[in-house]
């Protein structure tokens, strides 16, 4: 079955909402409530969850607990990742001690740098190593999501290093595109952290301007 | 006109995209090209074009230079925005050092903690000042947007502080929702770390181990 990408952004979105229900105690929900905490319409609530079965009866609701087995089921979010972070800078360092990755399964096993100030010592507890030994610590430690915290000018350097490693799904933070031709099966996602500004500068405008 | 959230999310990475085609000379763009580049397709493109008017002609495809300005200014991103972030922790210094910000027009002005240790300093050139001066330095800056960068357990006591303040848009990396009922003209857009890699986990399963 062939999932629109947007489908699957929004069902993560749903997953995060659900969790925050299920700890406030809250045991239904509607695709209405659904909608208004995650920002959308009940109408994409309903077609999202369609693609997956018949969840919930008409007029009834969601049941919150069920609902979030199901999607957590779907989304793989159950099972354990171990990430590396390649950039032991301040983003990288920030992302390593970011508590949310590892109450949700991700679990960061290795930092890697080419600052030998930083290499062979512990951030946040999590070792950090030379890049060159990337290859063989994704191995060792079963790593399958890199995480990319570099500056622009040292992705020209990773490329290759990424592209002979086993790691299967890249989530970049440059702000560049990664080009790695030589394993197109990698899952690469870019983060733009100045999108969401423009999103906001816009979002800005058109409620306080107009 | 009403313009679906998901168009404006995907306008800002045409933007980006765009941007790095202007860099590298490129003059005219397909909409196909342009798909294959943002993770979409060429009727997406072509749709969310549409909603503000004709841009370039029927097999031509766009000229980079002519788009660029257009969506630049629908986004307003050709302004300058003032920025404040809340919370000198990892994550809110980093994003303080972050470069792209100011390369499109966000310059962070201020940090804002509750950490002795951390106020009346600079980091990053960027004064940090109690949280408590917030109102008044958000007024005194002319800051427009304020990134929240707290833990969790120190979301609450900011809620009121931004309802307070002049501010009209808020970027929130803490991983929950700001309740600001007092002011509901404030634009809130919710950053999730973990939602990407969620995305990844789904993606790596669906061509990995399928």
């Amino acid at each position: 079955m062939d999932i629109p990408f947007a489908t699957i952004e929004r069902l993560a979105i749903y997953v995060r909402c659900l969790r925050h229900l299920k700890e406030k105690g809250v045991k239904k929900i509607s695709s209405f409530e659904m909608a208004i905490n995650t920002r959308t319409t009940p109408e994409q609530v309903r077609k999202d969850l369609s693609y997956f079965g018949k969840f919930g009866k008409t007029g009834e609701g969601y049941d919150v607990e069920t609902l979030l087995k199901k999607l957590d089921k779907i989304l793989k979010t159950k099972r354990k990742w171990n990430v590396a972070i390649i950039g032991a800078g301040s983003l990288g360092t920030a992302l390593s001690r970011y508590k949310g990755f590892k109450e949700v399964g991700y679990d960061v096993k290795a930092l890697f740098d080419i600052d030998p100030e930083k290499i062979n010592k512990k951030t946040n507890g999590i070792p950090v190593y030379h890049i060159e030994k990337f290859g063989e610590v994704v191995d060792k430690e079963n790593i399958e999501i890199a995480i990319v915290a570099v500056p622009t000018e040292a992705v020209s350097d990773i490329e290759g290093i990424l592209a002979k490693s086993k790691i299967k799904g890249i989530l970049n933070f440059a702000p560049v595109t990664l080009n790695l031709k030589t394993r197109r099966k990698i899952v690469i996602l870019d983060v733009d952290l100045t999108q969401k500004l423009y999103i906001i500068s816009y979002l800005i405008k058109n409620k306080w301007e107009e």
